[in-house]
C-alpha cells in the first residue's frame, strides 16, 4: 500500500466538482461525487437520536430500504446505526452533498427535501431516485434552499471532472468551519490489480463521533461484495473517525459512506481472505488519515492532541481511558497553554468510568521535539518544566498513558481548546 | 423556613476564620470552621477514580474507621462514595481547608500531611486527630506546604469567631478561581426551637460534581442522629450539586460536608417524621442555593444558564437529558453569544442517551425579560430572532424542554462558555 496524490476522484471512475451555490453568504457550498458505473455502498451514521434528514435518507439506501416513504422508520429509533445489515443489490451513482444548512430538526419538509434532490438529480443523469447520496452540513433547524439546490445539480453536472482538481473542489465546497479541506488518497495491489481508495471530509465542530465523523466520502474502484464492504467500514470506524472529539457534541449529521464501483477490475472480494485484508488495512489507513486531518482542524485549534492509553487490561477500557482525557475541558486549555498541569491528565482518566489503579500510572508527553515522563505511579516525577513546555509548544502533541494492567492499547484524538473555538461558536449563525 | 444573612457561623456554637497562610502568591488561603460542641458529621465525596488525599481522610471520618493507615481501603476503589452506612458514634469538631494546592495525585506522602494538618490541630484544640476535617483545593500534583498549613493553624486559632465576619473570611479563604465568595443560611423551627443551618461552598472549574460539589461545608445546630443527617444529604446533593456542570471535569476533590452540633436543642430527630421532612427541606434548600451560586459562577461565566426538561417519563430521564444539554461546550457557547441557535438544544439532547421521540419536543428560553417556544414538536417556530437575543442577553437564562412523556421533571445548572475559561485554564498554574 502507498499514499498517493489526489482524493474522491484517485479511484477509476469517479469524477466530482464543487461549485457556490449560493447557500452560503459566500464561498463554495455544494459537491457532487459521481461514478457512471454503479457502485456498491455501504455507510456509517451518527447514533444521535435526532438525525438529520439527509441521514435517514442515506440510511434507507445503505440498507437497501424503500426511499419513497417520509418517516418509515420509528421516530427517535437508534436502530440502524449502520448498513450492517444483509447484503444487498442496492448501489448508487451520486452523492450530493450541500454545505451551509444541516438539514436537521426540519420534519417531513426536510425529508421531502432529500427527496427532491435526489429526483432532480435521477432525472438528469437518467438513474433512480434511490441511486441518489445526499449530505447537508451546517446550521441545524432551518430547511435547505431547494430552489438553489436543484439549480446547483444543473450547475454541477458538464463540471464533473475525474481529475485530482475536480476531487479538491468538492473537498473544498463541503467545508464549514474547516481552515483546511482534508482529502487522502491510496494504492494497493489486488490480485495482480491496481486498486484505489481515495476521500474526502470534513470536520471542525460538533465533532464526537459515535459511529461516524461529521461527513467523510469514500470512493474505490475496488470489487468488493456489499456486505464485505459495509464489514469492513463498521470494523475501521470504531478504531479512528469514533476515536475524534472536538468538542464532545455529537453531531445530528454524521455520515460516512464509501462508494465502490469495481473498475479496478480485480477478482471480486467475497470473503475474508488475503484481499480483504488488504483492502481494509487500506481503508483503514484512508480512515485514519482523514480522522486525524479532522482533530487536527478541530475549530480554533492550534494543536492536533493524541492521547494513547497502554498497559490496558481490554480494548474498551484503554477507548475509554483515552476518550475522557482527550476529551477534557481542562485538558484541552492546558495544551493550548503549553502548561504541564499534569494532574488534570490523571483526573481525566480517574472520571471515565474505567478502573485501574491510579497509584500504578505512569504518563509522558511527547512531540517532535522530545518525550517526558511527566508522572510516574500516579505522583508527578521531577520533571523539568521548561522541557515539559518545549514539547507542548508543538502543533502535534502526544499524551501516553500505562495503567500496566495488560497489552492492550487505543488512540484518540483532539486538539487544544482556544479562544477561537469561542468565537466561532458564539458567532456561529452571524 | 426563611433565609437569613450570614454562612458558616449562622448556626449556634459555630466559629470560622479566613487567613494569607502563603500558600498562593497572594490572598487569603485556609480557612477553619470549629464547633466546641462535638458534631455529628455526614459528607458526600467524588465519584472520581482518582481521589486527593483529604477526600480519603474525610470518608474514614465520615465512615468511623481508623484514619491512621495510610492507605487502607482499595486504591482506586469507588466504594463507599459517601458515608451511607451504618450510623457511628463518630464525632468532630473542625474543619482544616486549604486552597492554593489540592493534595490530590500526592501518594501517600501526601496522606501523611492531613495526618500532620490534623494532629497539629488535635493538639490545639485538645481533641483527638479523627474529629479533624480536613479539604484542599487547588493545582494537582503538587504537594502541600505542611509547615506553612501547621503554622496557619495556630494563627487561625485565636482569630475564631461567632461573627458573620468570621463565617466570611472562611468563605473567602477556599475561593480559587471564584470570583464571589458563596455563603447562604436559612432558619426554621422545630418543636419550639429556632434551628439553624448555613453553608459556604466554592466551585468554578472543574466542576461536574458526581455525588458532591467541589468544596461545601454545611454546619447546623440542629439535634439529629448521623444516620438521618447523612440520609438527608445523600437525597439533597443528586438534585443539588450534581445537577450543576461548569466543564464535564469531575474533580478529584468533591467534598460536601455537613456538620451538626445539636445546640438548638430541639428534640433529636431520629426517625423520618415531620422534623425531618422540615430539616430535609431546609438542607435541600442551602445545597440548591450553593450549588445555584457555583453555576453562576463558572469559570468565565457572564451568564448562569438553567436546563429544566418536563414531561418526562422518570427522574432519571428528565436528569440524563439536562445534564446533556446544559454540558453541551456548543450550547454553551451559544449562550455566551446570545445567539439562539436552538438546533445544538435538541442535538445534545438526542446524544444525552435517553429515547425519547425528536419530534414531539417542545423547546423554551425564559429569563427575567421574557419566555419564548423556539422549538415545537422537534422543529422551529417562527420566532422572533430580536426577542430571543433580548432573552439571552439577561445574567440568567433558562431553557425549559417538554418532552410529552410524563410528568417527570428535572433542572441542571450550568454557565455560558466563554473566553475567559480559556484564559483562566490555560494559565491556571502561572
Amino acid at each position: 500500500m502507498q499514499k498517493i496524490a489526489g482524493g474522491v476522484t484517485a479511484a477509476k471512475g469517479f469524477y466530482a466538482t464543487g461549485i457556490a451555490a449560493g447557500i452560503k453568504k459566500s464561498g463554495k457550498d455544494m459537491a457532487m461525487v459521481y461514478s457512471e458505473a454503479a457502485c456498491r455502498v455501504a455507510g456509517t451514521f451518527t447514533t444521535n437520536l435526532v438525525k438529520a434528514a439527509p441521514v435517514k435518507w442515506d440510511q434507507k439506501i445503505v440498507k437497501g430500504l424503500p426511499v419513497t416513504e417520509q418517516e418509515p422508520e420509528k421516530a427517535g429509533s437508534r436502530d440502524g446505526a449502520d448498513g450492517m445489515c444483509a447484503g444487498n443489490d442496492q448501489t448508487a451513482h451520486v452523492v450530493v452533498v450541500n454545505s451551509g444548512v444541516a438539514n436537521a430538526c426540519t420534519g417531513a419538509e426536510g425529508y421531502g427535501y432529500c427527496r427532491d434532490t435526489a429526483a432532480r438529480a435521477a432525472e438528469l443523469f437518467g438513474i433512480r431516485e434511490n441511486q441518489v447520496l445526499v449530505a447537508s452540513t451546517g446550521v441545524i433547524g432551518q430547511q435547505v434552499p431547494i430552489a438553489k439546490i436543484c439549480a446547483g445539480i444543473e450547475t454541477m453536472k458538464p463540471l464533473l471532472s475525474e481529475s485530482e482538481e475536480g476531487g479538491t473542489l468538492a473537498a473544498e465546497a463541503i467545508m464549514t468551519t474547516d481552515t483546511v479541506k482534508k482529502e487522502v488518497a491510496v494504492q494497493l495491489e489486488l490480485g495482480g490489480k491496481t486498486v484505489t481508495i481515495g476521500g474526502m471530509c470534513k470536520g471542525s465542530g460538533m465533532i464526537h463521533p459515535n459511529m461516524c465523523t461529521m461527513l467523510s466520502f469514500i470512493t474505490t474502484d475496488a470489487n468488493i461484495s456489499q456486505p464485505l464492504l459495509q464489514k469492513a467500514l463498521s470494523a475501521s470506524v470504531p478504531d479512528t473517525y469514533n476515536m475524534v472529539s472536538v468538542d464532545g457534541d455529537t453531531s445530528t449529521n454524521d455520515t460516512c459512506l464509501v462508494l465502490a464501483n469495481g473498475l479496478a477490475g480485480n477478482l471480486e472480494i467475497t470473503e475474508e481472505n488475503a484481499d480483504y485484508a488488504a483492502f481494509f488495512e487500506a481503508l483503514n489507513e484512508v480512515n485514519t488519515c482523514l480522522a486525524k486531518k479532522m482533530a487536527a482542524d478541530g475549530e480554533g485549534a492550534t494543536a492536533m492532541f493524541e492521547v494513547k492509553v497502554i498497559g490496558a487490561e481490554s480494548k474498551a477500557q484503554a477507548v475509554t481511558i483515552s476518550k475522557s482525557v482527550v476529551s477534557s475541558s481542562l485538558v484541552k486549555a492546558m495544551i493550548y497553554g503549553h502548561d504541564a498541569n499534569c494532574g488534570r491528565i490523571l483526573c481525566a482518566m480517574g472520571y471515565s468510568g474505567a478502573q485501574f489503579d491510579p497509584e500504578k500510572v505512569d504518563v509522558w508527553f511527547e512531540s517532535a521535539v522530545g518525550k517526558l515522563k511527566i508522572i510516574e505511579n500516579g505522583v508527578p516525577t521531577d520533571y523539568s518544566e521548561e522541557l515539559a513546555t518545549k514539547i507542548l509548544s508543538e502543533s502535534a502533541v502526544t499524551a501516553i498513558a500505562d495503567i500496566k494492567m495488560g497489552n492492550a492499547e487505543a488512540t484518540a484524538w483532539g486538539c487544544d481548546l482556544t479562544y477561537d473555538y469561542i468565537k466561532i461558536n458564539a458567532d456561529y449563525r452571524s
